[in-house]
């Protein structure tokens, strides 16, 4: 192919009625009248998924995943159909592909499979035809041929297969908001859209809870280094660039902060006085694994006399199962009490910038201090700063951080256009 | 396979809520307690194939077959696999499988594509594992891999080729009417449900309108002799036999008449004075059969000063288009008037009986003659006897013609149990 490549991918909502369809197909006209050639991947219509999940719960209470990924996948052969006839409407050749024509080929493991390899020499056939490729987003097929689902959010991962497979410029992620945000909107009213954000930045958002992306899409980009632009599908604001996401920039200096997020699904659980032996922390943690609920925080006091006090956080929607699994084990270990509290928050703020700028943990305990908000447990990474606080100070929290490191709109422009925004003109 | 193989087609209907879903998995548990392997082929829900080609043409004036093909396979898809976890959630192990996966072969005629050749070889894997395979009727895949569906009726043939390529004991095709009728019961208030059918029969009667069995689907039992059962899926009339269509038993003497079908969809066209000329019949249907117009029957009177009158029938919905083409073909051959008549209904009398006997034409004849009904046309073929008469005359004339061959309830079946019903304990 001598023409460039774009993979652009159309969620749920984006393909959600037959005028959003065709909104898309206008749009897609477009784009293509710039010269590339384009590959759509699309999530069934808004509601589909779940009226169909409904169905199947209704007749059975553990529906077999292997059926549940037969009748979840046709809700994307629907939408690729649809969007394959708007656009021959308008005169564009179009083909809708399945995962299976795609060559999309995954794993055995049904509701959650794994990419193993795309076979993508028809689409390129029909790219070289001139055609653009409807592919349905979300499923493939395994090895005996069965017909699997890469679980939520996969669409945007077949996306960027589909985008590395077939050597895209870039995958374009439309979507409902118009880029990814400093934080939440709704928490934070003074946030605002980023232009640019490194794939190690995404992927601390997206695993803290920025639902505009899925951590497995992100680090499939990461590790094949194409570029996502997260944008929205929608009229109103159409125009915009939405937000890139690449790889950091060494030429460029990083914002200390890019993104302040706020996960308020969060869980403590704390087991007092535990003996402090060998082997304690295996037999904590092991009956919780085994029964597939993840910990995220874990914070082990300093030992006194032989005891020290044990807390970890997990999803608050796992809560209940943990306690029962930890009553049990704080009998056997001869913990003195084991307590749980469900009125906790995550703070984060995640920055590549923060690899060379210190003190930024420094910065945040302050402001939280100055604003009276307690800080249960902390956690860092190269990239990030975690809290645990109380639910209540959260809003104010994320609010008091945003002003501290000037990432409010107007301010934040006029101080560190630059630094914050390196791809912008 | 030494268990005995049953394969079970349920429509739309039968399908159309989930509550049917569950009854029709009921049904199948029970079946299955008598000891038979069982295929269940199932149709989309009912209205599901209508919306889905109601938004296809709201975005495309004319639809791309290809798309339409995969847009509508997706309905079969969420029927199958809805019912394969009903019948797992009641403990049968169940396993629901696309056209594709259960290895059905088509050409390329999208939205009407033909059997070519039908690898069941998992199926007959997983029945040997004690499996019931729900098979999403309708749809198989030619060469290329794309999906194609096999026309209204559809999966009336699939479930056939399955149970010949199966070597299944017989076919049950599950609707929501009890049977095979002698003639339609909302016309003929008398007509009673027939026990058996030979092929050749149902041949005659489901292509002159009786809406329970597609033409092809008999055509292929026909073919490779596979025993179809027509029964209702409805519980109410859990029970009934249903109509055994079958080969003619030789041994038996068949009934005179089995039904009488009445189409009201009828139209004629009629060419005045055309010159009897060789060539002059291609001329006129060559034309019709460039646009898809099928022709009916086709009557030319006897030569008068080398000209004829000449008159044929369509299907009425195709009136309108074939007289824009017949104007301007009589002008062409110079009829002297090109005439229609839309207010006219095809009466036709079946049965496999009339090979031996005489006099079935006269009857009918001296019948309507006796209730003043004029014929217009008339054509005849071995087991059958068609009358074009005046549409305001149907329902007078198919009850007269029902009572003439005793065809009604007790009567018939007082006189003629024996013969009617040769399956019948």
């Amino acid at each position: 192919m001598s023409k460039s490549l774009i993979v652009q991918k159309y969620g749920g909502t984006s393909v959600g009625t037959l005028e959003r369809i065709e909104h898309v197909a206008d749009r897609i006209v477009k784009a293509r009248k710039t010269g590339v050639d384009i590959v759509v991947v699309v999530s069934a219509m808004a509601g589909e998924t779940d009226k169909l999940l409904k169905m199947a719960r209704s007749l059975s209470k553990n529906p077999a995943r292997r059926e549940v990924d037969m009748l979840l996948s046709s809700g994307e052969r629907i939408s690729a159909a649809l969007l394959a006839l708007a656009l021959q409407s308008r005169g564009i050749p179009a083909l809708s592909m399945t995962g299976r024509q795609i060559g999309l080929q995954t794993d055995s493991t049904h509701t959650r499979a794994r990419i193993t390899s795309i076979d993508a020499q028809r689409a390129r056939k029909m790219l070289n035809k001139n055609h653009v490729i409807v592919v349905a987003g979300f499923q493939g097929i395994n090895e005996e041929g069965d017909v699997t689902t890469l679980g939520r959010g996969g669409s945007d991962t077949s996306a960027v297969a589909l985008a590395v497979a077939l050597g895209a410029k870039q995958c374009e992620i439309y979507t409902d908001v118009d880029g990814v945000y400093t934080s939440d909107p709704r928490m934070v009213p003074q946030a605002k859209k980023l232009d640019v954000v490194s794939y190690d930045e995404m992927l601390e958002m997206a695993s803290l809870g920025a639902k505009v992306l899925q951590i497995r899409c992100v680090e499939f980009a990461h590790k094949y280094k194409m570029p996502l632009v997260v944008k929205s599908s929608f009229k109103e604001k159409e125009g915009g660039k939405g937000t890139l996401i690449c790889e950091e920039d060494p030429k460029m200096e990083q914002p200390v902060v890019s993104g302040i997020m706020c996960d308020k699904n969060q869980a403590k659980i704390t087991l007092k006085e535990v003996p402090d032996q060998p082997g304690i922390a295996a037999n904590i943690f092991e009956p919780l694994a085994a029964a597939s609920i993840s910990v995220d925080m874990i914070i082990q006091n300093v030992s006194e006399q032989g005891h020290t006090d044990l807390s970890f956080t997990l999803a608050r929607e796992e809560l209940d199962e943990a306690m029962v699994i930890m009553n049990k084990v704080g009998k056997k270990i001869q913990a003195t009490q084991v307590s749980s509290n469900a009125k906790i928050a995550k703070l984060s703020i995640v920055g590549a910038g923060m690899r060379s700028h210190s003190g930024v943990a420094a910065q945040i305990f302050k402001t939280l201090s100055a604003h009276k908000v307690n800080i249960l447990m902390i956690s860092t990474s190269e990239i990030k700063v975690s809290c645990i606080i109380e639910q209540k100070n959260s809003k104010l929290a994320a609010n008091a951080l945003h002003d501290a490191f000037k990432l409010e709109g107007k301010t934040a422009k006029k101080k560190t256009a630059k630094i914050v925004s390196p791809a912008k003109k």
